[in-house]
């Protein structure tokens, strides 16, 4: 037998940014390589010491790396907590077992309990390439899960990350919103005055999968948001609530791993969103809950029948949980307030919170409508008496007051940054707002930069129904950069316009 | 508004193998980068030229590339046919519309045959990431296709690349196994025989997807393989056939790019295997085809009905692209033949086209029956004398002397490699044997490190019903280093021999 060579390799830190998919690098001549049979695409087992993870393999051919080292892109550096020139242990990872009840399900068999459990197990500790996940979350998308499957998804994943305790609080409250109709930026208002009402809301949030902001990357245009557990544990003792980022708390590990592949598919499923939604409630020790399911043409959610199948998942995964949820379908037909895009929506959270009288009416009202079903869900005031308390708190001037403490205490307020790029687009003949396209809006905002680019987005000058001269401004594109103006001008230019102007029918 | 800044950069061969993956290298402080707002991840076109290629962009945080050049990865590098320092236009692609009937399809809506044009257009040039095409493959998986999608999937996929005319060559016959039962090597016999007896059988076929060796694979062993098409033709008018990896041939490129993706993932489906065979059959200009079907509890296809299902779908695409089929069901309770991997079943192959006592005497009889049937589809005889006509060309040693020419055509005749590593399984008692799995064999083949490693897999000694003493050998591992032997033994020794000797019940 030939020497099996060294297994073990010193590490170097590469520098490259391969958004989240683990990748460690070897030269073709290495002698681990060859000893193990590793090629291109290789998945590989990475030891250091305690820690180990799962990486794919990429072969270098050419000088800057030698046979001696193996180096590392961002996200397995820092999943390994590597040090330059640590010496770390490579091998053949076990296989993949929890995958082949992915294949199953591809042919018609449902999961098991076991089988979910195994596979979240499997990804939210790295070991399912990208490949295998969008395989999964393909086999879970559409409405192919059952209750039961959903349940089960739900238990794994709470099951795979922490969970948070609230002692000394009876009722923890949380809210949730379905698909993401642009500008719908009504959590940090809820949160202001439930807090203000007394009211315990630790709120977490995600980052944008598919649209142009999440309320994470909205709210860290005002203030911190990375916060770990227990700096949020900190803000909420002392506020009664806090507007945080999701991702940092480990709180459903398995969820920020499967949206890393989701988001650029840009699809997801009833039975991952419920799990998705429901597992981080749960997690974050909610015990009561809304959620708001905006249903509309262009919404996420099109129909009130899609709603309410999603309604009796919800609440069958929620019973399940033991968790209390109220669901509210609210409309869907155009955006919410007038900003898209992280900071043009902050600026709007901020004109309703501080009571200016030209904060768009409609992202008021709707804040209003969720916090005093909130307020009646966790039997802080009786039944129909929810809106007006809300609106009280509001009026005060009480929310505006705790949202600026809740700002100060996760790091400091911050006022939202302007774009330097902006582009005005107007009416070509006059008439009446007849349709708004909310995907359409969403898809332009997304070209323009947001989420990544804070201040980028789209800036909606009017409403449905509006009467509309010819050449009055409909909406503003906003950009960071000129080539991303001009994509998203492009793409404005290949097809009617997503705000549809003429004569009442 | 700023300076747009350089949109032209000059590219560099990285010298990274991602596997077919084409990857973009950008420095995080370059210009192109800023202005056009890529990231980690953006999906980039680049353009030399009238030549285009879509990359994914990894971002390099590090010296060892300027800001002011973008690299390649080898599979960029190729695609792109670049030389070092040529200056490239980089963009954003034009968005992915086809991927909208994917999204669909998950949902529940079939697909149109126009999407289905779309989407294999897009995919065989390159517009799908690799996680874009493994929704796909997921989506079309399992019983997901109808036939109506079948046939359209089948005549994208043809339309997407070349067809080859055979001009004075009426018929053209191909042969086709479903579900690579390990050794399972007929189609260098079949072909020599079809050959000898003045048919004309231009064969191309596939490297191993999720088996240990595919034929282009095992062919390789014994002859080169890969041909252009000018050099495939001269074979076939010389000899009348060729055993040749199609993959040169661009005969269904979109299928070459999907099995990028279905090999790590280990499934496919009868929507796309339909689509794949017979799509690479009516591109090689095929006229009559023989498909055989090992069935078996541990073969691909486990029964009778899934084989009889898998029947009408071919059966039913092939009359829509007018070639004539026939299937052959065969057992499929065991390998055939005794080696297991490229070269182990290459020395199986010439055993039998040698016409050895010893060699194995199932490879020989099931090639007899598939060219029989063949040459009594293709009419060269009548109904009944198809296997006594196959036996006699054989037999005669004509069979040996046209695969002999063929393999000299091709350029030229070698023995197949043999391993360096060995370990040999004894039965642990005696018995009988009563049952063995083709896929824990496969499995254990693929550890040892085929079909990378050619003269890597097994070698099996013992058939079904075969006595057996405590101490012989059943089958050996061989591999072409030790780890790689390791790897195989370990994964042997975590579960039940996949040879199974005990008492006859």
């Amino acid at each position: 037998m030939n020497d099996p060579g060294p297994t073990r390799l010193p590490l170097r830190r590469l520098g490259v940014d391969t958004y989240q998919e683990p990748v460690i690098y070897m030269h073709a001549d290495c002698a681990v390589c060859r000893a193990e049979g590793f090629e291109a695409q290789s998945r590989i087992r990475i030891a250091l010491g305690e820690r180990a993870i799962i990486a794919t393999l990429n072969v270098i051919r050419s000088e800057w790396l030698s046979p001696h080292e193996a180096a590392l892109s961002e996200a397995a550096w820092s999943a390994l907590a590597a040090h330059e020139g640590e010496l770390a242990t490579l091998s053949h990872p076990e296989p993949l077992e929890s995958f082949s009840a992915v294949r199953a399900k591809i042919y018609g068999h449902p999961f098991s309990a076991d089988a979910l459990q195994a596979i979240i197990g499997d990804i939210s500790t790295g070991r399912y390439s990208a490949l295998e996940t969008a395989a999964f979350i393909t086999a879970c998308a559409g409405r192919n899960m059952s209750l039961d499957e959903s349940i089960a998804l739900t238990r794994a994943m709470i099951d795979a990350g922490t969970r948070l305790q609230w002692p000394g609080h009876a009722i923890v409250v949380d809210k949730h919103c379905i698909g993401g109709l642009p500008g719908n930026r009504t959590t940090p208002i809820v949160v202001a005055i439930a807090a203000a009402f007394g009211l315990t809301m630790p709120k977490t949030s995600s980052r944008a999968i598919t649209s142009p902001a999440g309320t994470a990357d909205t709210m860290e245009t005002l203030a911190p948001v990375d916060l770990d557990l227990g700096a949020m544990r900190r803000v909420v003792e002392h506020e009664g609530g806090c507007i945080v980022w999701g991702g940092a708390m480990a709180l459903s590990p398995a969820d920020d791993l499967l949206i890393r592949v989701e988001r650029p598919l840009d699809f997801d499923s009833d039975g991952q969103l419920v799990a998705s939604v429901l597992s981080k409630k749960v997690a974050a020790g909610s015990t009561h809950l809304i959620i708001d399911i905006p249903v509309g043409t262009t919404a996420k959610v099109r129909t009130s029948e899609a709603a309410r199948a999603l309604e009796v998942r919800l609440q069958t995964v929620a019973i399940a949980m033991g968790l209390t949820v109220r669901i509210v379908q609210t409309n869907g037909d155009q955006p919410v307030g007038r900003g898209i895009g992280p900071a043009l929506e902050a600026r709007d959270v901020l004109a309703v919170l501080q009571n200016d009288p030209a904060a768009p009416p409609d992202l008021r009202e709707h804040a209003l409508l969720l916090s005093g079903t909130l307020l009646e869900t966790a039997d802080a005031v009786g039944v129909g008496q929810g809106t007006l308390a809300a609106a009280k708190v509001l009026g005060s001037g009480a929310a505006w007051r705790k949202f600026l403490a809740i700002c100060e205490a996760q790091g400091g307020f911050r006022m939202p940054p302007q774009a330097t790029h902006r582009h005005e687009i107007a009416a070509t003949q006059p008439g009446q707002v007849l349709a708004i396209d909310n995907r359409r809006l969403a898809r332009a905002a997304k070209l323009a930069g947001a989420p990544s680019a804070p201040a980028a987005g789209i800036d909606l000058h009017v409403r449905l129904g509006d009467s509309i001269a010819a050449g009055q401004p409909l909406f503003t594109l906003q950009a960071g950069n000129r080539g991303e103006l001009e994509y998203a001008r492009a793409y404005l230019a290949s097809a009617p316009l997503p705000v549809r102007v003429g004569a009442p029918s």
